[in-house]
Parts: structure tokens; C-alpha cells; sequence
């Protein structure tokens, strides 16, 4: 035990997920030494970031305002929704600029090992952004693992009475990769989706 | 780039210790959906750190007050200081209650390739506080690797005029380990220190 308030510390910060006790305690020793300014600022954050942001009431990104600033933007395509686990994919997709529709954030992926089910994610909400006819593509962007296939199944059997275009980003090998290195799920997967190329 | 503070959270948690851009990521949406409550006290106890915490005048631990929790103590055996890299030293000795002596915290350790020096350590106040004869003995506890024993080299070196005893913790097998996972450098170090037992 550290005396004082470096054991709190310590053990708040053992509290964040993936930081363990030795972690923590590095983490703690850092602070210690850092410049009171630096503290105070990751503290003021940290209290700002509760106070200023926010879920999207729309899609369910994070935002500081109700909606967040893709669902405010009046130039993105209103009959294209991207479906993706969490606001982190929304970030990895708008930095490929591949994609001008709207998203929506299900907040997780369907996981019976860890109890998560349908209800526990924004699929009601999904259902009900659809529901005027507006939408003519969604695209299912969960990760390419167990749990977003599952959920992807799950998605497209909810979507598919409603008739509208229903799709699922490609697998196949990573770009700039190594054949030889990719796991053969992934070379299965390349085999399955392959493209003829122009003559 | 995340909307609002959400990116000067996850910029300020990337600037810790051992958290890359993907856990500074991970933690931000952790706080994002913690309790407010939760996150509050995060940010107090950094500030209290800040505002409560120094280092030992005497030994460079942590404390509250001018001096330490173990300086303060005055049932500690003034006649033996044991020298340490960090504060976390300090409490992984004192769970072995085999130690009633004082510490003195170096800060670290003489590393070239860090450009870490015997001035940067606190070794001249180790001098100073040797002066007036009291102590006897002093235990070299630095870590047992290249820069503790570097350290402890220059200690002993630095200590031998002064005419006290001057000594290292043992290496030797880990208790509770197996002699077949022990790597030969303390394998050899257990054999040279071996003890004959009693009869």
C-alpha cells in the first residue's frame, strides 16, 4: 500500500479497462513526476467529457450536440446507412473517404459467450430509422469475426421482408500483405470473392 | 478524428506511460459510458495527486507530509538504510516485514544508453545523509539486472571510504520456482551463493 492518495490513484486506474495493478501503478508514478499543468488537463477532460458529450440520438455515434456531426451533415446520402459495433469503425471508415452515407452504431456485436443479444444493441433503433422507405442500401459493417458474422446473419434476416438492397463489406487478403501469411479463412474467403478482371 | 473532447481525451490518455492510440481509444469509450460519478473521482484523485503528493526530503519516497510515512516512524532502525531504484521498491520490500530499516529511493538507475548518471540519481543526498555516522550498514537493493548492478558497483565504490558495511540483496532461485525454468544466469548466481546447512 502507497501512502495517501497515490493508492487511490492507483486504484482508479486499475479500475480502466485493460490497465493492471502494474500498469496502474506506472501510470501513477508518471503523474507524480509530471507537470501539475498536464494533470489538470487530462483531469479537466475527463470531467468534460461527461458533461459535453454524448450518444447520437440518431445513430448512435458519439456527439456533442443531439445529433452527431455526420447526421447534421445535410451533404452526405440520405438513402445509404452503414452499420457498424462501435463509433471507433465510424472513425476507420470516414478516414478511407470511400463512404458518403449516413452510419448507425449498434453499441456491440451479438455475443452469446458474454450474454449480449439483439435487444442489447440498437436494433430497434435501426428498424425504426428505416421505416419511412428513405433508405435504399444498408451495409453491413460488422467486424469480419464470429460475432459480427452473427450479427451481420442476424441483421440481414431482420432486413430482408423490408426489400431493400442489404450488403456485407468484402473479406479477403489485406492489401500490401503477404500471401503466404494470411490465415486460411482469410485466402478461403479472397478464393470465394474473386473478380474477373477486364480483358 | 472524434468529434469534440472525445479526441483531447483519447490524445491526453496516449500521452501515459505504456497506452498506445488503441487503449487510449478503448479507455475514452470506457469513460464515455462509465458513471459520472466514477469518472468525477478519477479526475479528483488526479488532482489531489497533484495538489497532496511529494517525495520524502529525506529518502525521495512518496508522501504527504515533508517526510515520509517510514521516515516518520520512529520505532525504524536508524542504523540500516536500504537504497532502492523507486518508490515501488519501497512497497514490494516492506510486504516482506523482513526489513525495519529506512530506505533511501535513488530514483532510478545509472543507465548510459538512457543517458542516466550517477547525477541524475539522488546519490549525493545518500552522501549526506551517511554523514553523521549513525548508519551502519547499508543494503544495495537495486534491481538485479544491468543498470541495478551498475548502480550498486558505483554505490559500493562511492560507500567504501565511509568504512560500513556495505551489502547486496542474494540472487538465487526464485522460491516456489522449478530449477528446470531457472535461466543459467540465476542458476549460476544460486550456486555461488549457496549456503552449507546445518547438520
Amino acid at each position: 500500500m502507497y501512502e495517501g492518495v497515490v493508492q487511490d490513484l492507483i486504484d482508479e486506474l486499475g479500475r480502466l479497462p485493460g490497465i493492471g495493478p502494474k500498469s496502474a501503478q506506472r501510470i501513477a508514478f508518471h503523474l507524480l513526476a509530471a507537470d501539475p499543468i498536464d494533470v489538470r488537463r487530462l483531469a479537466e477532460v475527463l470531467v468534460q467529457v461527461k458533461e459535453k458529450m454524448r450518444f447520437c440520438e440518431e445513430c448512435g455515434n458519439v456527439a456533442e450536440e443531439e445529433r452527431c456531426r455526420i447526421c447534421r451533415d445535410t451533404r452526405r446520402d440520405l438513402s445509404v446507412i452503414c452499420v457498424v459495433e462501435e463509433p471507433k469503425d465510424v472513425v476507420a471508415i470516414e478516414r478511407t473517404r470511400e463512404f458518403r452515407g449516413r452510419y448507425h452504431v449498434l453499441g456491440g456485436a451479438i455475443s452469446p459467450i458474454e450474454g449480449i443479444g439483439p435487444d442489447d444493441l440498437r436494433v430497434r433503433e435501426l428498424m425504426q430509422r428505416l421505416a419511412d422507405g428513405a433508405v435504399q442500401e444498408v451495409i453491413l459493417a460488422t467486424d469480419p469475426n464470429l460475432e459480427g458474422e452473427a450479427t451481420a446473419t442476424y441483421l440481414a434476416r431482420m432486413l430482408g421482408p423490408l426489400g431493400l438492397r442489404v450488403t456485407r463489406l468484402a473479406s479477403g487478403l489485406p492489401v500490401g500483405g503477404d500471401l503466404e501469411y494470411a490465415d486460411e479463412v482469410t485466402l478461403g474467403r479472397a478464393f470465394e470473392g474473386r473478380r474477373l478482371l477486364d480483358a
